[in-house]
């Protein structure tokens, strides 16, 4: 009889979006039993959540890390403790809790941003690298089926040596007026959220799609960022252009004031033999164009692509989403965190989460500076 | 802590696609456990699966009998017996098995088609009835909120008086050359199938998706069936001219050999005041189309609908698919068996059995006639 | 320099649609001056639509049989007579038009439908074989440099053996209330329009584009017309089923009361290697789709296509629309007209008008006969 | 009867793109007649190609300054001379063939770019303002109906207050090898092309565009230029960020070696209020996305707006294209010519042309400057 994972989670309590996609995710494939939990700072709220997500009520706990403490000691003691924690908290804590269990030898999924800085990114890809344990970012898109064909195609030079890239993520959740309230207000607060927002929050993501997808980052950016919202402290839009080391040419923009968008992330590649083109609210298709030639409707559960079919769960023509795409990235950590690295897809970890910060960071010293380039190597932690 | 429904399943073994989607519908909203399974008539397949499943080797039974009579001793007798029953075995067992399990009182999911016959149908219903539990049929587009937001817009006066009905289904997997081999190859043996191959399988789909958005059946139907398929024996083709009560008409066509086609099921109804139109293949869309207007493209999660709602788990512009439209199946009939009537949609049952067996008969009438037109409610069952 | 061809139009004055768009089409590629016309029964009428359509008040004819003497004998004696007549007038006038000007040896380009019969439209394509005058009805959809592509596709064996044929003309212009008024209120009127309605109007466009492309009609059809228009005599929509010769099945539908639509003629054919695709109302394009493969989004301008090329004037990206492909009829018909036959397409002309009224007169017959299978072979002149 | 404007052209001799879509734009409504022109600096190429466009030996000039002068003169004499000249010679020649136009008082329609310099861009504008003849400038996609009405939404206010503007236009035809050859190979000499490349061909009909629609350029842009082609001179790719008074922001991008891409120019503008998007690839209809809502498919023909009526030939559904926008231009230009100002758009003009060089000259000098933000007023011309 197959041993499921044994997963516990921090943050995600109810009403909280992300925590419920995160247990939606785990459960899809059937490689996890989530048993342990600290879903709340408010201790009747975590109860309670725990209660609905069939948690034991000795398996939740009023503090993440006395969870950290009791879920090792329970490992150690080979009484059952998890294997894995998946923290779904606001950015802040990401990266106090990550060393908590990372201490403990647990393994980590954690949402992205990693945290609040380049400096704390840094340290925390240090250590996991030293810990050895498997450490998913869960950059949700790169769990989509198409984006890793892309990334093969790509990889095995179907699209030639880069020339543009053109990606971008506009919302328009964020376009209305007033301060955000419940669940989600804490992204308006930089001590929270970090010094980026509409920036870290979906930049990231369209910065570390294309760069998944194309296997470079940029050598070079320069940005500016913008707040629209009336009382607003960060950003609601920003705008980079972006050099690359072969010569290559792109721009990068992200809105959540993108009047009338509600989750497109669109990524366009041009290289010297053909044109990508991946767009997250149709995820089951992409499109490759061949220079002068016809473009090719490219769709989930068709494609020759060993990538693909590994993240394909249904045949082609029934769509497949978003859960199905986070869900990919845990099965993904699953097979890694059991050892069956055969054919395991490249999962993001807290290297990415490095990237993105170095990122934000660039992008907020571009701006500082009136739009110069920044070249990201040059990019020091700024704290 | 919230308490799961205990599901049992028969057939769905190891390599069966529908019964890998089930079990996934099954988990994605932890409102079931599957711990009981009859899940193959190969024994050792039977343990496998199982096995692989979750499911503990004494709930694994060799014969579906056996599980029915054992799991409704445990139910009666207090010990924890299965709440219901998912059935996904070939066609031409789906009449007996439910039979054995509503003999217990224990709810039934049943695939589709309900049986291999009208008579066979009519049964079933009548039993369902008397019994009082659930019975859900999982004719699975009818679990996307799009779908319902259609049926709620009709239902509301949205498109006025129905004028037109074009639905059709096509695919291409069928297209190929030879006889069927492996898990699928029933499909190619009336004796397993019933009377009805591609009307059968997606004919009744694209069927019921009308009148269940429409909330009318057509009262009349001329229609005739092809096969193209070397050596078939049942239609690979099937297309139909509807009339409705009051004028309207429509029609519908079917097809597994439909080149480059993956699952492209269309409805487009047209009514003296509004158009819908909706693609399974891009689920998360309705086209809503005034006389003379501009076309609207409603999105899950924009649309002020109470039935869309219910059936949304994430935010707009992150996809959900054909496994979320089948999970709500799940859901709604979790929410059903557990008395929690209040807002829970209309759900397909043994009625719609009943309806699709009376059309796949009226059809096989109307072939035989030369594509005469015959009336639905003239029509008797043939054995 | 460059001799235009002179050309004479019968109907088409003023606030008639589609004696400008005519015009238009003889004047975009500067083949045709326009010289002669009766442009309208109302002799004021004519007289303003002649000098406002640049024709000199001597060559503006009350009466179309003036109009085809004179020419005839300007012909004859060398003084410039029309070498070409555009015929634009309400139906029941096209045939004794043709024939007045077939008489004088002068060339036709006549509107569809050619006749109000199929007797009258056998008569006119016996006639037109005798004279040897180029003769071409203009069914304009095949003026789309894509729609030749699609047949000279299918007619290099590109989709295989024909299989299924799915065919739908829908526009939505009268699904309102009441009579129709001013200058399209003959359509309504049997004995002017003919005794099809919908169905001479845009159903054998249809049709004749289906015919077109895959170069075979139907060898039977079953059909039914209806009319929804309170107060309307004839269909406002037919919808037929289709058997082949060869065992292909086909549905073809046209509606003017379909809610919400523009134009929308759309041709699917699968055959046994793949499936094509045209929408008239994105004629710059072109699907072709592979069995079990991915769909090819062919385009204007880039397509390697001897029949395509032709029949566009502008590159890639930038779209060419109806007026175009009107054009490019007037431009085909010149070129033959002028004896240059290399190369020039297929044109529509009265064996298309015959073939469309067979096709009408079939319908007419099945629907009688309560859409018994009709034999196209069998159909006999009904008047 | 109905007089038509008398035209003259300079350049477009056979072979040339541009030239013979002028001349397909000026006939296509019938309101002008081309009766003299110097089409090519080579004599017998000037000689053939007015043969085949029906000018009058007479009429062919070897020499555009002959032409200005003996048209002018028969002008004055009343003799017929041309009432308006189309210039589409190389960039460089239009400002010395336009000032030896106007200076007889002829009435011009000059290709885009106006000049190769902001300079001459300038004192072109003054001399027009001071001769009151008009001078229209062929920014082609000015002329599409859904363009107009998308000026007329946004300056009605239907999308609230400007926040985001993105324009791009992405070609591939530029993408392959070497040098170009033929009647396009003076595009890659800057003394003939002038100093912008991609930027002076397609960057200006998008910065252009986005002008006419918004009703607005921007402050201040920051920019980059970039050649990929080897051995080539001028840029063929250019990326800007740009900042508006109003505090919006918006990036523009053009390529021509954008792989896989034909003529893509695209406009998206969020506003406080609600979102628009044109695809000139799909220029029928225009999307109009409210805050939060459902995208509504705007199509021309049916969209109740006098700026879009004016430029519409035929009903909904019917496709018009690249042909009826540019012979729009035409048309307006006839209308404004004969005095019929009541209702005529605004016609992209000479002012035009200075916005346009004031844009390339601001892109030049922030390329220089490493990308840094270039105020649009600080401006001066360089030469």
């Amino acid at each position: 009889m197959r041993r499921r994972l044994k997963l516990g989670m921090v943050g995600g309590g109810q009403g909280a979006f992300i925590g419920a996609v995160h247990r939606m995710a785990a459960r899809l494939d059937d490689r996890y039993d989530l048993v342990a939990g600290a879903l709340s700072s408010n201790p009747d709220k975590a109860a309670a959540s725990a209660a609905q997500a069939g948690i034991a009520p000795e398996r939740s706990y009023r503090d993440w890390r006395d969870m950290a403490r009791r879920e090792g000691e329970l490992r150690r003691t080979a009484q059952g403790g998890i294997d894995v924690v998946a923290i779904v908290t606001p950015n802040h804590l990401h990266a106090p809790v990550v060393r908590a269990f990372l201490a403990e030898g647990i393994h980590v999924i954690c949402d992205k941003p990693l945290t609040v800085s380049l400096s704390e990114a840094l340290a925390l890809e240090a250590l996991a690298s030293q810990t050895g344990v498997v450490c998913m970012l869960t950059h949700t898109y790169t769990g989509y089926p198409m984006v890793r064909h892309a990334r093969e195609l790509v990889s095995q030079g179907a699209i030639g040596e880069l020339r543009l890239l053109q990606v971008e993520y506009s919302q328009d959740w964020w376009a209305g007026g007033p301060a955000l309230t419940g669940e989600g207000a804490w992204r308006e607060d930089p001590s929270i959220a970090g010094p980026a927002g509409t920036l870290g929050d979906v930049g990231i993501h369209a910065y570390q799609l294309a760069a998944y997808v194309c296997g470079v980052e940029p050598a070079q950016i320069a940005a500016e960022l913008h707040t629209f919202g009336p009382g607003r402290v960060l950003d609601d839009h920003v705008q980079v252009m972006m050099r690359y080391a072969n010569g290559a040419r792109g721009t990068l923009w992200a809105s959540q004031v993108a009047t009338g968008c509600e989750n497109a992330l669109t990524l366009r590649i041009y290289g010297s033999k053909a044109q990508l083109r991946f767009e997250q609210e149709e995820p089951n298709v992409l499109w490759l164009t061949p220079q002068g030639g016809a473009a090719q409707r490219l769709t989930r559960g068709r494609v020759q692509s060993e990538a693909a079919s590994r993240a394909t769960r249904i045949p082609a023509g029934h769509p497949e989403g978003y859960i199905e795409a986070f869900a990919q990235l845990y099965r993904d950590a699953a097979d890694r965190i059991e050892g069956n690295e055969d054919g395991v897809a490249v999962l993001p970890d807290f290297r990415d989460g490095v990237s993105g910060h170095r990122f934000i960071q660039a992008v907020l010293e571009s701006h500082r500076g009136n739009s110069a380039w920044v070249a990201l190597e040059t990019v020091r932690p700024a704290d």
